[in-house]
């Protein structure tokens, strides 16, 4: 460990915060806080808002309800968009739900949305819903879930005018959980400073004040933003539009393999998740059984969540992945399913999943 | 990383809790939070209380000074009993205040205490005050910031009566920093679930539930979890009783060294840390100059903090430290002192050090 009030950890971080602000495509502040994911939206919610504040979130999944309910939480008045689980949010809904609270004289201050959500595999058009917010209801702040998909696909901060921003970096940052990192814009800082919110350890105007001395307003996890550093720099020699071309055909790779062996997609394929993939579990076997046998050849692939449990089972493809991962994903998943009798069928997943990624993405992923 | 859903996770998870407790020397529920120490001192007052209640809360140097301050941020109406920086709390003053408070009708639902105060370099006699607290005021709740001590000095979370006790990886654990742990007692548990300060990131009770599980309920900094399992390994090889002595040997090395290079010491000797010492400049030297040297010469110290910057410095000989690592700092400080023409003397300290350590914690510390 080095001293975090010294002159290596003040290098370190300033390195660190340029490179993550050149992946966020922003020029807004951006700090780095010692928590996971969900502790960045319970900071980017509280720094906001006062209780009592109209809030829309809009949910399609199981991390934008737990977004909502830190608002929620916190007093704020929330109006919630339900979206069906394995659905996008649609552009139109939206603009019509803040006309709504509008006409209610409940005018929205924040927007919460989720860019990727990892329980339904499903990717939203945030472009889309940004532009539609901004054009319904242009003082509401838009704040966003990008933890599991920034860095991984194409995200604009800036041109798509979003105010608060939020990842962690245990996803397309490839190092151990534990940080989370928020960009503010100019509107969002104004709003904080009217914000009545209690915050103390996750008060972004502290760490953006640290961050002017080089520091963190706490004790920052040192050790995980030295490995940050580290993957920045992977990242950037790889270079973003080739991570990104990687990410779309694993994606792509995934959801192929996956239909050739006769397991059914979740999410709507418009919007499928190019990090994520949720299908269905095949008829006659519980989760525990399969993740049992996968896991017994070597494989680890996630259950449900919430009320999709025992009804779906996902594959990650988030980070340091390649298409050869997937097909060797796929292999075992064949094998699983030929060992538990199930309903799957055989040969073709990987020929499918090869043709679907169409020669992309199967290089290894440079190292440092 | 292994999955934090997964049989691994769970079983480290288990591990490190029942160690832990072990070391805090308590029955009591423990969780393991993703924040820094300050992180865990918002769980411990944001869990417990409700905007309004009244609370002593008794401050001997910054860190002290923070705890008063997040019980502010959240409103709870803060009494507060300000030792002289470099002084411990009297036991006294302490049953004083609380009689103060229940005369005023404001009996306090909680006093806060630090058992160790890293910014002056003193030790709270901190089972005498948590006494005094249980019969002037039974009903209040302990809650402790025992970050910077606990595991590398005597504690006793059960027999001190300790309601709420607070540390942090990156102190006597040994490990980075980024996690921070609680125990929660029975008494503080019933107090939660009255207690409406809003917390959601730091909800104890959503951790103790997840625990039951194996689990916490938000992605844990999987690393340092792993990490921690290790250190506390190490720990429990070379005994706590061990540990204690070790730190007894270097503070004791640390103050006598520090004297016999002519330094005079900030903290009342009778309550100096055996974990941090804090020593004024010597005259004539700023402490940019001072850490400058130190830091050619491969030596890193701390400066002051809040009001004492520039006017103290402190020794840290917390965690994997020896008495021969102490007379190594001495011996850089005694040649700094002399490179700067600073009216420190020389050649009596490593002598002094080894004698007021009296051949207690010279060897290594055990490796796992």
């Amino acid at each position: 460990m080095v001293n975090h009030r010294g002159p290596e950890f003040k290098a370190l971080l300033e390195r660190v915060v340029s490179r993550l602000k050149r992946a966020f495509r922003t020029e807004n502040d951006l700090v780095i806080l010692t928590a996971s994911g969900t502790g960045g939206l319970e900071a980017a919610v509280v720094n906001q808002l006062s209780a009592g504040d109209p809030v829309l979130s809009v949910s399609i999944g199981a991390f934008g309800d737990r977004f909502a309910k830190i608002a929620m939480r916190y007093g704020a008045d929330v109006t919630k968009l339900d979206v069906e689980w394995g659905r996008a949010a649609e552009p139109d809904a939206v603009g019509e739900a803040l006309a709504a609270m509008a006409a209610a004289g409940r005018g929205a201050r924040a927007v919460l949305l989720t860019h990727n959500e990892t329980s339904t595999g499903v990717t939203n058009p945030l472009e889309q819903l940004a532009s539609v917010v901004r054009d319904a209801a242009p003082d509401a702040l838009l704040i966003v879930d990008a933890i599991s998909a920034l860095g991984a696909v194409p995200f604009e901060s800036d041109a798509w005018g979003l105010d608060v921003v939020v990842t962690g970096s245990q996803k397309s940052w490839m190092v151990p959980p534990g940080l989370a990192m928020i960009s503010v814009s100019p509107r969002g800082w104004a709003a904080a400073e009217r914000a009545t919110m209690p915050r103390f350890y996750f008060d972004l105007a502290a760490h953006r004040d640290s961050l002017a001395k080089g520091e963190t307003p706490w004790t920052p996890a040192v050790g995980i933003c030295f490995a940050l550093d580290v993957a920045l720099e992977m990242l950037e020699a790889e270079g973003y539009e080739r991570i990104f071309a990687r990410h779309t055909a694993c994606g792509a790779a995934t959801r192929a393999g996956l239909e050739a062996l006769g397991i059914e997609l979740f999410a709507d394929p418009r919007h499928a998740s190019d990090t994520v993939t949720a299908a269905r579990l095949p008829a006659g076997v519980e989760w525990s059984a399969l993740n049992r046998e996968l896991r017994g050849r070597g494989l680890v692939l996630a259950g449900g969540q919430g009320k999709l449990t025992g009804q779906i089972f996902r594959v990650g493809h988030l980070g340091a992945v390649t298409v050869d991962e997937i097909l060797a994903a796929l292999e075992i998943l064949e094998q699983a399913g030929e060992a538990l009798r199930l309903p799957t069928r055989r040969g073709g997943a990987a020929a499918a999943a090869s043709a679907a990624a169409d020669g992309r993405g199967r290089t290894a992923v440079p190292s440092a």
